[in-house]
């Protein structure tokens, strides 16, 4: 990790746009720029003031490339936390192209994928685990992604396990100055001042670890299973849920959003539906075959639709009874949401009798629009949003995850030591243990193969 | 085409990056932009100076949207002579969104297809031909196209235009005021100046139209026809053609050039190579229509590369000079390379042979990557690169072509009336016609319709 070079890469979206711009990052980065940029007005770049935008020309010897506007970060005030140079030009691959290799002619090397953040890390503008939001940031495609990304970026998370690891720090340094002084039996750490401090952090941890179900689900989206035939309407119903998200987003001309096809985002958390054959009583070995893959998917999924025609739950119903039972005695804790769709085809009376053959039966008309919303809060009531809604940390990053229960196996070891008389230099162990792993984190404990593994999932110019 | 307007686009191109760039302008630039941006150092962006950037988060409301870097452009001192200011956010396109959602809401509109470079026409930042630069520039993919759309941009065409318009001009007014003198018999109009004029203006403009040829192959590329039967290593030829360019362009990570297919760039200029079935004398009907088809790609292409392999030359020399009297016979004009493939499977003896068999041949390895280079310079040959290497102007644009076509026959019967002693008043009616033509170039005469064209061609953003 040489952090000497100076670096280079786009880092705009790869392809042709209205413009690019490219970073330039590192100890060389004006003395690189400079020569081969010439201002409008003259001006020499390397005289400049930091943050201040510059009109001119990058010029390869007497050939001009492009006319560009020059942004200067000097000294540590950029994101990277070293001299930053970049060059928005006009968004020709082409263009995009020249000006890199001219940079690279000149002294630059390219940026490996998220090295301007590794950077960042290693000056010291973020800890680790901001730097991992900053990946996480990008990637976010939904209200709650976004959120919980937003809030670890800004430090939330890492603020509150900084501020414990310090004053269990504290207390680590009295203990062990107890073990200076062991002849003489003092106590310079209060045991009950200190008994309070891992009750919290204890109660912390907790809180954090618990977090990460539900940061897992937003993160990554909720599995949903549509179980149902082919008939029965599922297409429809995918499309019903779509359209209306669809309709939001087109409000704005030039964003394309080609690979939601079953994925969608209800009141910012995403869903992800998944189809599946159905579980309907077959005879056929082939249909058997389809109904162990849907128990299979219904086992990946946190929530199940089974979805029938409106028709089948009134002439059918001990079929769709028999269904629901099997769903049940397979995953008795999977919330279940049984959905009749077609209700636009009853007759009045059938619609009102409906009701009566299903308990917590979904009416639905996917065709008319009918009862998508209501769906729609039924399947948000299934994610805990409780903390979200308060603003509350959660804990997304496998990670960070797992040194949170590494932490807490190790304050449950100084709890039990307490609790039991332990021997301080005994539980001094314990102590180091778990600000080692607070330390993890943060990113204040760390080597160079963790880093490689954090920084190689981001994109490069980030 | 209103301009009262603030307008926002996404600036960089579509999709997930590093960063996204996202552009506002118009007169409420600032005023719509300062609220939503909270500063980090408590700065009201309003009050910056232009040609700062600032360091902040975009907020809706309480909701943080994301960290940004904010650029400001006041008063005209931006690309589009209108207070600008350009918001750097993250790349996800979940945030780009937000911020441009938000944006709509606080009173900007969206932005239209090249409607900032059209405010930048409009506000006499640049003329139209170099507005029209712009498009080009952007879509440049090879050294020749980007290096005339460059100097196309850089005024080099119209200003030339330009000049010879306010030389033009300055006589037709002293020839109108001869008018209001006509009883008087006096030439305020110097003749012998003006026929020098004449001349020199007939001259730039022949040069000019002239240019368009070159310049229309550059910027399209040049069409190649490629004629030989299935068997002969047509793909391989183009595999070698295209390995070597890619090899140039895979210096750069994260470039990819997946449209390249069966276009490549040899020594800065681009070429099309057009697939053909051969043209071997046949008796069946289907294979007879192939025959034709070829003869109609041929009729497109700038240059026929007849394709056989060295086996064939050698041994069927008579059937591989029929093909050569027919394209010749066909299109006595046009450039025509006949080419002996797989020179690596011949023995010494024919390898020494092959030569005399027919003129002119081009001896070729695809395989074994020999005679590649040498195909590549006489391809080359065939273009008049000569006004290129000389940075002379040349004309790429129809409309301008048309409108110095239109030019030159006004001017010509300038010339015409000079000749003939034609009255004054009847040549002002020319030099006023010639004028208009000069000034549809540079956007000095214009209209909602002809820009409406001209910028529907740019993409949303720029």
């Amino acid at each position: 990790m040489n952090i000497q070079d100076t670096i280079v890469a786009l880092a705009s979206p790869a392809g042709a746009g209205a413009i690019a711009v490219i970073r330039v990052s590192g100890p060389e980065a004006l003395a690189i720029c400079s020569p081969i940029f010439k201002s409008v007005s003259g001006k020499v770049l390397a005289n400049q003031k930091t943050h201040t935008i510059h009109l001119g020309h990058i010029m390869d010897g007497q050939r001009t490339i492009d006319e560009v506007l020059v942004s200067l970060f000097k000294g540590t005030n950029s994101y990277t936390g070293e001299p930053t140079v970049e060059i928005s030009c006009h968004g020709s691959s082409y263009i995009q192209q020249e000006i890199i290799q001219l940079l690279l002619r000149s002294g630059c090397r390219t940026a490996k994928a998220g090295e301007f953040t590794l950077r960042s890390f290693i000056n010291g503008k973020m800890d680790l685990s901001q730097a991992e939001a900053v990946a996480d940031l990008i990637a976010s495609d939904n209200e709650a992604a976004h959120q919980i990304a937003m809030q670890q970026m800004r430090g939330g998370f890492s603020n509150e396990i900084a501020q414990l690891r310090q004053e269990l720090l504290n207390f680590a340094s009295l203990i062990e100055l107890e073990l200076d002084f062991s002849e003489e039996d003092v106590e310079f750490a209060d045991r009950t001042q200190f008994k309070d401090l891992v009750a919290r952090i204890t109660k912390v941890l907790k809180r954090l670890i618990d977090s990460f179900a539900t940061g897992n689900v937003i993160k990554n989206g909720i599995p949903v299973a549509i179980v149902g035939e082919p008939n029965v309407g599922k297409s429809t119903l995918l499309n019903a849920l779509l359209n209306e998200e669809r309709a939001i987003v087109s409000d704005i001309a030039g964003t394309t959003r080609d690979t939601i096809e079953d994925e969608l985002s209800i009141g910012g958390i995403g869903f992800r539906f998944i189809d599946t054959a159905g579980i309907r009583e077959t005879q056929d070995v082939i249909e058997g075959l389809g109904i162990k893959k849907t128990f299979e998917k219904i086992k990946q999924a946190q929530v199940v639709v089974l979805l029938h025609t409106a028709s089948e739950v009134i002439h059918q119903t001990d079929s769709v009874k028999l269904e629901i039972e099997k769903i049940k005695n397979q995953f008795p804790l999977k919330p279940l949401l049984v959905v009749a769709n077609k209700i636009d085809a009853l007759s009045p009376k059938e619609l009102n009798e409906i009701e009566t053959k299903i308990d917590n039966l979904h009416l639905l008309s996917a065709k008319e629009n009918k009862g998508i919303d209501a769906l729609k809060e039924k399947l948000l009531d299934f994610v805990n949003t409780g903390a979200l809604r308060n603003d509350e940390t959660i804990v997304t990053n496998s990670r960070h995850y797992d040194a949170l229960l590494k932490a807490l196996e190790e304050i449950e070891k100084v709890q039990y030591g307490l609790d039991t008389g332990l021997s301080g230099d005994l539980m001094a162990i314990d102590i180091r243990e778990a600000l080692y792993h607070f330390g993890e984190i943060t990113g204040q404990v760390t080597n160079d193969e963790l880093l490689g593994n954090i920084f190689a999932n981001f994109c490069i110019g980030k």
